[in-house]
């Protein structure tokens, strides 16, 4: 960065001889040199910010201009929750709570699993996998995806059931998958229609509009299906146009929430082995009066996150009913075992508040963990 | 702190002069010196070292060996929440819900106010200074107080009532001072018993315990106290001893949770400018999701903590009720107007979910404020 090669010689050595002339000539060379130098400072200090600046780019426009969330969050909890309460009308009610601290919370999926199984593989009712004691589990399930599923479908995918006799009383979900019939939308769920489409056409969705919409596919009548509507439609037709995309695709490129799906779990260790994520979980959370306290941690970027309840027992009676199991204390069957709510006021925290209050401890440290301003406070 | 005034005299000048003798001697002084600045730095730096932990003990003892809570925290919402429910048995729930949310949170008071109120002074049931379509406001209070009375008491302050129809649907609050018949504690709650004492002697109290309890004072037959049991009781004696304190004795001494008072205020106005406390609230928190993020907030150490909550319209709807409140938004009404829940994933929050996700987002925040170590995390 040095231009001129006599200044490499020694510096010190002029004023000691004090020879006059080259001295005033070497303050302008030295004050020239700082020049450049300030200048090189400033040069290198603008390309690193400018790399920063294009580091930080590059990530928001992976998480924002792409808007997309590319993790999930699962939470699991024991169907015998419902066996707490009073009637069957409370019963429902309950399974409603549950849905809608879920949907609160942006969960993707919802695992019931059934407490005392015993990992017996039977089938009952449309589900597989839950022992016979497990009723409650079936019914919670029931419940959960009925609420989840679109007004406008609910009457094709849930017949009449015993189950639902009470759905009356279920608090909507508002979701943003529950779309009003004139909303605006990118996407929409929908069920293929049954009406055969002609050759070389596409299959017909009804998603809730004033018109049917024509897909891409041909596609088996009944099916439920997401369809991303094309941006630009002809007001003149018949029908809108659309593509059928993947159940995930609204989350993931859209960054919508997009509703949750249910799974059943035999027994508590199903709930982490039956994973639907190839790569299974990666940040699992146990909660529990006996964890440690929420406020002490971190979170660290995961993909998918399972946040685990335990019903009128806790945790620990979960594990003792499987006999997958060896352990007993339920903190080493987890990444995390929290506490989140240090200093509770009730002797006891009831499952469904738990969710409510675990997710909102939870809430801010996912926030921080997706964020690239490290929020200090 | 510089012994020998001789060394005010120039310093650098010795060494020019080279005189050898002084400098060895010179040289001891300044070791000497320096060993006794170190000292008196050492010694202050202990001074204040020790002042810091007696302050810090000071603050600990005051908050903890003597472990009483000073503060307070108040929740308020409408008591046409209840309207929401689909049934009376519904109606019943959502209030137990709501008692609940408040007692895991460690809520000393609930105010309940009429959203659509006009602030005029009427009476009716118990209750004073609600208007006539204010019925939901009455049921939400008395089953709130009912709730909050330990079971042994209720068949004395909660005859039969209508609104108490469904009570058997409420899920206990199991909080401290709802104690079990042989439970041992410091402080009980009781009812002055209908038996005239004998001269000089105090008024019986049943506490809900095998033997009733002999107090310092005669009071009103019926009256619900507060008793301080003795710490040494003779096991022989057909009656156990104690005195009467106040309500709060068990929260300001003894660092208790000890449940909630009920008060009705006429609207959103009285909420503010009839609290029990006679400084009023020093930190009002509004809510709403229009409000500012909850994430960015820290709170300073305060006395009376108000937390407001709006019902199915929201907070505005209570402001533009209220004749003797100018303002329309209601952000100007608080210290804080706080969205509890960023991102959340339904369109809208239920009144009762909003009390526990806000109270579980602001509990952390709480504890900071009144802790020493600010956590940083
Ligand atoms: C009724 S509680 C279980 C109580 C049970 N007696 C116990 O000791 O674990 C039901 C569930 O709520 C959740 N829960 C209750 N209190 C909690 C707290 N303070 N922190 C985290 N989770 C809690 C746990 O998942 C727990 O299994
Ligand atoms: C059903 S919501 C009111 C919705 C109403 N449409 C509005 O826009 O305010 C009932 C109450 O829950 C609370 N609430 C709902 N969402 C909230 C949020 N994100 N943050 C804080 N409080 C919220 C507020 O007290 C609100 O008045």
């Amino acid at each position: 960065m040095s231009t001129d090669s006599s200044e490499k010689t020694p510096k010190s050595a002029s004023s000691q001889f004090g020879d006059q002339v080259p001295w005033k000539k070497r303050k302008a060379e030295l004050k020239e040199k700082q020049k450049q130098w300030k200048k090189a400072k400033l040069i290198k200090q603008l390309e690193k910010q400018k790399q920063r600046e294009a580091a930080e780019r590059a990530k928001q426009e992976e998480s924002q201009s792409n808007k997309g969330r590319a993790y999930t969050v699962s939470v699991a909890l024991p169907g015998s929750v419902l066996d707490n309460a009073q009637s069957p009308e409370l019963r429902t009610y309950l399974a409603g709570q549950i849905a809608r601290a879920c949907v609160v919370f942006n969960v993707d999926e919802i695992v019931v699993f059934d407490e005392l199984g015993e990992d017996v593989k039977s089938v009952e009712g449309e589900f597989k996998g839950v022992g016979k004691k497990g009723h409650a589990c079936i019914q919670l399930a029931r419940i959960l995806q009925y609420v989840e599923c679109p007004q406008y479908l609910r009457k094709w995918f849930f017949p009449m059931h015993k189950d639902l006799q009470y759905a009356g009383l279920l608090n909507p979900l508002d979701s943003p998958h529950h779309m009003r019939i004139d909303e605006e939308s990118e996407y929409r769920e929908g069920r293929v229609l049954n009406k055969p489409p002609k050759q070389g056409k596409g299959s017909l969705i009804n998603c809730g509009m004033r018109k049917d919409v024509r897909i891409d596919k041909q596609l088996q009548p009944d099916l439920r299906v997401t369809v991303k509507l094309n941006k630009t439609q002809n007001p003149e037709s018949r029908l809108y146009k659309g593509v059928v995309v993947a159940p995930h695709v609204p989350r993931t490129e859209g960054g919508l929430y997009w509703g949750y799906t249910v799974r059943l779990a035999s027994c508590l260790s199903s709930v982490f082995t039956e994973s639907p994520y190839k790569e299974g979980y990666d940040l699992t959370v146990g909660t529990s009066e006996r964890g440690s306290s929420v406020d002490q941690v971190t979170l660290s970027p995961f993909k998918h996150l399972l946040v685990v309840f335990g019903g009128l027992q806790g945790l620990e009676a979960s594990l003792e009913a499987d006999q997958n199991l060896d352990v007993t204390d339920p903190s080493i069957l987890f990444d995390l075992y929290l506490n989140t709510c240090p200093g509770q006021g009730s002797r006891t925290i009831r499952t469904e508040e738990a969710i409510l209050i675990s997710m909102a401890a939870l809430r801010q440290k996912i926030t921080a963990a997706f964020s690239d301003i490290s929020t200090s406070s």
